[in-house]
């Protein structure tokens, strides 16, 4: 299965592809794409829209993933994210993607095994667990490579519960 | 000067199309754009942004106003509505609109010429300023229309200075 994820943000929105059987995950692509502040906001969820356009045109994965919304620091950002993540959802829509959302907490728990792991512990799973030679490019990718692989392995699961059911 | 207001919801997003000088409004066209509660919330996404492409693909405004988002009553609601405004934010950006934001009080206070005005007061005076036959569809829409009727006022007052700074 390939799965997209994507971390969304008004200056920076990281997104990763990955293929995956549900237990090893390979990694195909990833990145940011970046808009500049001086920009109009409504230009920005254009060139946020066409770059994710972008992605899905290339990779066709065939589920996507994103982190659902959390506002416990500050609404006003919290706001302009769900801007951001309004013209992400509408272009995975676009391609009829099926989408699924994860708590942060679920991410870290599916990636490093604990609800509350730091950053840095998220990035060096992320690596591990794709074999990426190198470190991935930024913490908004890795990121969006983390619920990718959140999906990954949740979907991977929901599957071997069927074959078992299914045997039974 | 032709404008496009829009009034953002999730199960209906109203939008009004007036022609004005900045004195005078005339009522174009006017309507809401349903979405249902079964339908998943990316392809309501897409509905809507579908809906405000097809009125400025046939309306061909010149300016396009929404009102800000304000997040008094229920964060979970409005981080909702912000969503649904980053689509139609996104449509007014692939049409090259200029967009302009107004508050719920600069409004009232342009329609009614009272910041504290009644729902009903507000639906009162916009068909009274467009000389509109019958009463307006819905509530969206009046809505819709009494934020492009704010922005054509707006727009008026500041050509008007303009003219008079550039004939002293």
């Amino acid at each position: 299965m390939r799965v997209l994820g994507i971390d969304c943000g008004c200056e920076r929105t990281g997104y990763g592809v990955i293929e995956s059987d549900g237990l090893e995950h390979r990694l195909v692509d990833s990145g940011v794409i970046r808009t500049s502040p001086r920009t109009p906001f409504e230009r920005r969820l254009l060139e946020i829209v066409r770059g994710l356009r972008q992605v899905i045109r290339q990779h066709l994965p065939e589920a996507a993933a994103v982190e659902g919304i959390f506002y416990s620091s500050n609404v006003k950002t919290a706001l302009k994210l769900a801007h951001v993540r309004g013209v992400a959802l509408l272009a995975l829509a676009e391609a009829s993607l099926e989408m699924s959302e994860y708590s942060p907490l679920e991410v870290k728990t599916s990636v490093v095994g604990y609800g509350r792991a730091q950053k840095n512990q998220v990035q060096m799973m992320v690596r591990s667990l794709l074999r990426a030679p190198a470190p991935i490019e930024s913490e908004d990718a890795c990121d969006a490579l983390a619920v990718a692989i959140c999906h990954a392995t949740h979907s991977g699961v929901a599957h071997r519960h069927d074959v078992v059911e299914k045997a039974i």
